[in-house]
């Protein structure tokens, strides 16, 4: 038990590790021997638990997306799904400022050279879909904000601000997806609503 | 001279046979006998034009970056600074979806492992700033949006659609873009400024 408790830590170690040298040197520069070094164990122990470096890399991806859908999959809060939906984008910039891994995990979609094993921009862009529909089903958009459109807007500039993040962190700060919501939310609900949501984030957003 | 020029030319085949190769492979995994093969030249006559992968990279870059001048770099029309802006954003994305130098130099902006001899997404946000300043100081901007908001908001939709059509080349199609600003303009300019605006582009869009 205790061995098996001491080798699902090292498997942890491994993955952080790759991921900060992913996310500091690029995944195609990235050896399997500076990922071992880094994580403090041998090349031996490393192959014990992945056997390529296609493996660790699934495994970060895999990590990754566990890590994306508990930031995105928390309860409505009472002013609703866009409320929600901006909470949710607030809470997925604080987790890419602090946790390595699913800014590897991000990074790794653009990789041409390789197929995603956990394609979490895909994800990303599915959760926005959803909870747009379900806010449209609620009567939540402005009459003339098509939720399609909506999807595109708030899917493209959060992936924006990711990319451009990963070489000025400012773009993750909650000071800009503040601006960002209250520049969009005018055109997005009616102004009834506008006046109950946080752009912010409510209290969901940490 | 003939000689001259034919110098001139087999160094462009070399700048656009690399963008290709990054464009389909990845910067790292690019090698040069794949680019020199795809160039239909030999590797010595790489080397003549190019001391290193290094050295074609950062050639790759700035003939990506003079081609972003060419879009943006448009006469202002009649409309004003925001229309401007709307239909440089088109070209940009009818240029991204055409031209594979261009693509590349975009792409060169992500890799963790070098630093950009052209940072075009930071020349591209740049110009947007710029643009922007210019369009609030002509009093075309809604009172309630500060240029500095409708900057960030801009230039990150524009790198997500730029870096999700890598993968999908709707992003980028004149659809995408026209959706966006639909959405955005409400909230950007005054309404009876928005009466006169393109969304889908103007005559400098094509």
């Amino acid at each position: 038990m205790v061995k098996q408790e001491r080798a699902a830590r090292t498997r942890e170690t491994l993955i952080r590790s790759a991921a900060e040298v992913f996310d500091r040197e690029g995944y195609a520069a990235a050896s399997l021997t500076g990922i071992s070094s880094l994580a403090g164990v041998s090349n031996g122990a490393l192959h014990f638990h992945f056997a390529s470096k296609a493996a660790l890399t699934d495994a970060v991806e895999r990590a990754a997306l566990r890590r994306l859908t508990e930031v995105a999959e928390v309860p409505v809060p009472s002013a609703g799904r866009v409320q929600s939906l901006i909470d949710v984008t607030h809470g997925l910039a604080a987790a890419l400022r602090g946790d390595v891994v699913l800014r590897a995990g991000f990074g790794l979609c653009g990789e041409a050279s390789r197929m995603p094993a956990a394609d979490l921009r895909g994800w990303w862009q599915g959760w926005v879909e959803g909870t747009l529909k379900e806010a449209e089903a609620a009567g939540e958009l402005h009459p003339g904000a098509a939720a399609r459109d909506v999807v595109s807007a708030v899917v493209a500039a959060t992936v924006g601000f990711e990319v451009l993040g990963t070489r000025d962190v400012e773009w993750l700060s909650a000071a800009t997806l503040t601006r960002f919501w209250r520049l969009l939310l005018p055109s997005l609900v009616s102004s009834a609503l506008l006046a109950e949501l946080a752009p912010e984030g409510g209290a969901a957003a940490s």
